[in-house]
C-alpha cells in the first residue's frame, strides 16, 4: 500500500474550499474583463535563467528548481510578475498597448511552511503596462476597489505611498545611498514594531536624529486626510516634486469617480522589493488587519529590462487568493461562505431508476440545479448524509400519486402531483 | 540581456486563445455544477511514489521528476487521474459518496513534442466514484452529450464498448490471456489501419483464423443500430453476461431522456489503458474526424487500491481542453471564434482625462464594457491598431457638443448629446 499523503506544504483543496475559490475567480475574472484587461497564461516550468536573472542569493533557495531530462536548469515559477515581464519582452510585437492583462495561476515557493503559508498558492495579478501616467495608476486603484466592492467587502483601506516623495526626503537628509536598506526596514515595521525599526535605522545611518527623522516621516497624523497628509510630506521634502504631482493627479481621479474615501496616504507604505519605481500600496481589511494585506502592488518601470532594450512602464497589483478567501470567510460574506452547489437532491428506489434520470433532466432544464443520488441501494441514512455533506436542503422522492418534497432543515414534507408544482416549489 | 524564450514543448498562452480557453471552462464547469458534481484540486507535486505506484517503465521516462531540496523523489502531475485516486484515499471519510467531482488543471508530460502535442497541457476531467451501476454510467455520458450541446456543437459521435463483451469473446476464443495486448493492439487500428492489425493480432494469437475473428468482432455493421450491435455481438460470445445486460440497461436510460442519437456501439473503442474494467467511450466530431477523439474515459473499479484498502469503483470522462478548442475554432463556433471582451474603447485628448474616466466608470456601471485607451499622447493611428487588436468594434471620443461614437467597421460616426443616448447605442 502506498502512503497517499501530499508533501509537506503542499494541501489538496477539498470542495467545500475549492467552490467559494472558483466563485471568487470568476468574479474577479469578470471585474477584470470589465476594465479591458485580458487574460494570458504563461508556464508553469521556465528556465531558471529567465526567473532568476543574474540574481540568485535569497531567491535562488526558495524555488523549486531542477535539471530536466534535457540537461536544461530549469524551475517552477515563483511569482506571475516576472514570467510576466518575459511575456512581453517575447511577445511585444503581437501585443495591444498600452498591454492591460490579468493572470491568475499557481505559483511555488520552497519557503519553510508556516501556519498560513505554503509552497504552492494560487495569485491574480493584474497589470496595466506601456504608459506611465497617473490615468494607469488611477485606473488599477480604481479597479481594486470595485473588485472589493463586488465581492461584498465594505470596510477595507488602501495604503497608497510613492517611492518617489520618499526618496526625496531620504536625499534631502542625505542618506540616499542607504534608500534600499532603508525602504526594506521601514516595510518591516507592522512586524516588529516601532522600537525595533529604529534601533536598525539607526545602525544603518550610524545616526539617531536621521533614524527619528524617518520614523517620524512615515508615520502620517491620525488625523489628517488624504491632501493634509500629502501637503505635509512635500514640505517634510522641501517642496512639490514629480512623485507629489502624481499622487495628486491620482487622487483628483479617484475623486472625480467618487471612491476616494477607501484611499488614505500612507508614508509607512514601501514594499519591499526593488523594483517599485513609483506608487505603491497595501489593503487593509478594517475589521481583521491582523490578517495583513490581501492586496499589494505598486508602479515599476524597468521590469522588462532583463529581457529587452524596449522600456516598458508597468503598474500593477497581486491578490492573493488563499488570503482573500480566509478574510472573506471569516467575515462570513455570504457568497462565499455558502458552498452549496446544487438546489435539490432526487433520491430513489431502484424500480423508480428510468423515472428519476428523466426528472432529474427536466428539472435542470428549468434552471434548477439537481443532482440525483446514484445509490439506491444505500440506507436513508447514508442518502441523507450525503444530503448534509452537499447542504442541499430539498429532497425530491417518488410516491404513488407524484412527487414527495422534503425540506431537510424543517423536516416538513409536501406532496405534489405534477412536475410543474415541484417546479415551482425548487424555484421559490 | 536573457533570452525570453519559453522551454521547448512549452507555449504561452496569448489573450486570443485564452479568452476562449477560459469560456470553454466556464460553460463546462456550470455544466458539471448543474449535475451536482463539485470541484476539486490537488498539488501540482507530489511523491514520485505517489504518481508512479509500483511501474515505472514508460512513464517513468515521460514525467519531470526531481529531487526535492528536502531529499525527497517528487514529480509533476502526469494526469488527474491518478492523484485523484490518492485524493479519495486520503479524504474518504470526509466526502460525499457517490462522490461526484470535476477538475480542471494542467498536467505535465516530458514526451517528445510534436505537432499539437505539448509538455503542459490542460485536462477537464470529471467521474462518478463510489458506485457500479447503470446509473451512474449513464450519467457520465449524458453529462458529455450536454456539454457538447451547451458548447454549441451539433454532429458528433459518442463511441462506447464494454470491456467485459470484449472479454467474453476472448474468452470463447480461448486466447483471453493475450486480452491485454490484443487491446493494445486494437486500440491503434484507426493509427495502423486493418491490415497492420491483422499482421499484429497474427502474430500475439499466432492463428490466423483467430486475428481474423478479432477483426470481424471489432468491424461494427454500418447499417445496424446501437442495439441491433449488441445483438450481434451478444450472439458472437456465446449470450447474454454482465456487460451485455449494462449496456442495456445504459442505453434504455439514455433512450428514456432523449439522447441515445449521439451514441454508437462501436466495439473497435477498447482504451489502451489497463484501468478500465467496464464502459470505454471515445467522441468523434463528425466534420472533423482526423482531430481525434476529444473526450474519452471509462469505468474503473479498482483505481484506489494502490492506496487504500476500500473498494471504490468509478466512472468518469477527460476533455482534452487543448483539442476541443482547436475543434472549436475550426468549426467556427461563434461563441469561441469571436475573443472579443469590450463592447466599445474611449479615446480622449490628456485635458479630457476626468471626463474619460468618469465616462467609463458610468459605462460599465450600466454593464457595457468599456476599455479606457490609456495613452492620450499617442498618434490616433496608434489607438485604432489598439482597438483592431483588441476586436473593439466601437470608439467614443469626446466634442465641444458632447460625444462622438464611430464603427470601427463601417467607419462611420454618430453624435451624442448625452450619455444616456450614448448608453442606448452602446446597448444595441
Amino acid at each position: 500500500m502506498i502512503d497517499p499523503n501530499v508533501l509537506k506544504g503542499f494541501r489538496d483543496s477539498l470542495p467545500n474550499e475549492e467552490i467559494p475559490k472558483r466563485r471568487i475567480m470568476r468574479m474577479l475574472e469578470d471585474q477584470f474583463q470589465n476594465y479591458g484587461f485580458v487574460p494570458i497564461d504563461t508556464p508553469a516550468l521556465e528556465y531558471k535563467q529567465v526567473l532568476l536573472g543574474k540574481g540568485g542569493g535569497e531567491t535562488d533557495k526558495q524555488i523549486f528548481s531542477f535539471e530536466d531530462n534535457g540537461g536544461r536548469e530549469v524551475a517552477l515559477r515563483f511569482d506571475l510578475t516576472v514570467p510576466f515581464a518575459r511575456f512581453i519582452a517575447l511577445h511585444q510585437a503581437e501585443l495591444p498597448f498600452p498591454f492591460k492583462r490579468y493572470h491568475m495561476n499557481k505559483v511555488w515557493r520552497g519557503e519553510k511552511p508556516q501556519k498560513g503559508r505554503y509552497r504552492e498558492f494560487i495569485q491574480c495579478d493584474f497589470d496595466i503596462v506601456g504608459v506611465d501616467n497617473a490615468q494607469a495608476d488611477f485606473e488599477i486603484l480604481s479597479l481594486m476597489d470595485e473588485s472589493f466592492k463586488n465581492l461584498g467587502l465594505k470596510r477595507y483601506t488602501f495604503q497608497v505611498a510613492h517611492r518617489g516623495l520618499f526618496n526625496a526626503y531620504l536625499e534631502k537628509l542625505g542618506i540616499k545611498d542607504k534608500c534600499v536598506d532603508i525602504l526594506r526596514t521601514v516595510d518591516k515595521i507592522k512586524k516588529i514594531g516601532k522600537e525595533e525599526t529604529k534601533k536598525l535605522l539607526i545602525e544603518i545611518t550610524n545616526d539617531e536624529e536621521k533614524a527619528q527623522s524617518i520614523l517620524d516621516y512615515i508615520t502620517p497624523d491620525e488625523n489628517a486626510g488624504f491632501i493634509a497628509r500629502l501637503d505635509h510630506l512635500v514640505s517634510l521634502c522641501g517642496g512639490e516634486n514629480e512623485a507629489s504631482t502624481r499622487l495628486r493627479d491620482i487622487y483628483k481621479l479617484l475623486c472625480a469617480v467618487g471612491i476616494e474615501k477607501h484611499f488614505s496616504l500612507d508614508p509607512s507604505i514601501t514594499r519591499g522589493l526593488d523594483y517599485y519605481t513609483g506608487i505603491v500600496y497595501e489593503t487593509i481589511l478594517d475589521d481583521i488587519p491582523q490578517i495583513g494585506s490581501v492586496c499589494s502592488g505598486g508602479r515599476y518601470n524597468n521590469l522588462t529590462s532583463l529581457y529587452t532594450k524596449e522600456v516598458y512602464p508597468g503598474v500593477g497589483s497581486s491578490i492573493g487568493l488563499d488570503r482573500l478567501l480566509a478574510a472573506l470567510t471569516e467575515l462570513n460574506i455570504p457568497l462565499f461562505s455558502d458552498n452549496t452547489i446544487a438546489d435539490v437532491v432526487i433520491f430513489y428506489k431502484e424500480e423508480e431508476t428510468e423515472k428519476a434520470m428523466v426528472t432529474g433532466a427536466k428539472l435542470r432544464e428549468k434552471g434548477i440545479r439537481t443532482v440525483v443520488y446514484l445509490d439506491p441501494k444505500k440506507k436513508m441514512k447514508a442518502q441523507y448524509d450525503y444530503a448534509a455533506k452537499m447542504n442541499i436542503t430539498k429532497a425530491l422522492s417518488f410516491n404513488e400519486d407524484g412527487y414527495v418534497l422534503k425540506d431537510l432543515t424543517t423536516r416538513e414534507s409536501a406532496n405534489y402531483t405534477t412536475l410543474d408544482e415541484v417546479i415551482a416549489a425548487c424555484s421559490r
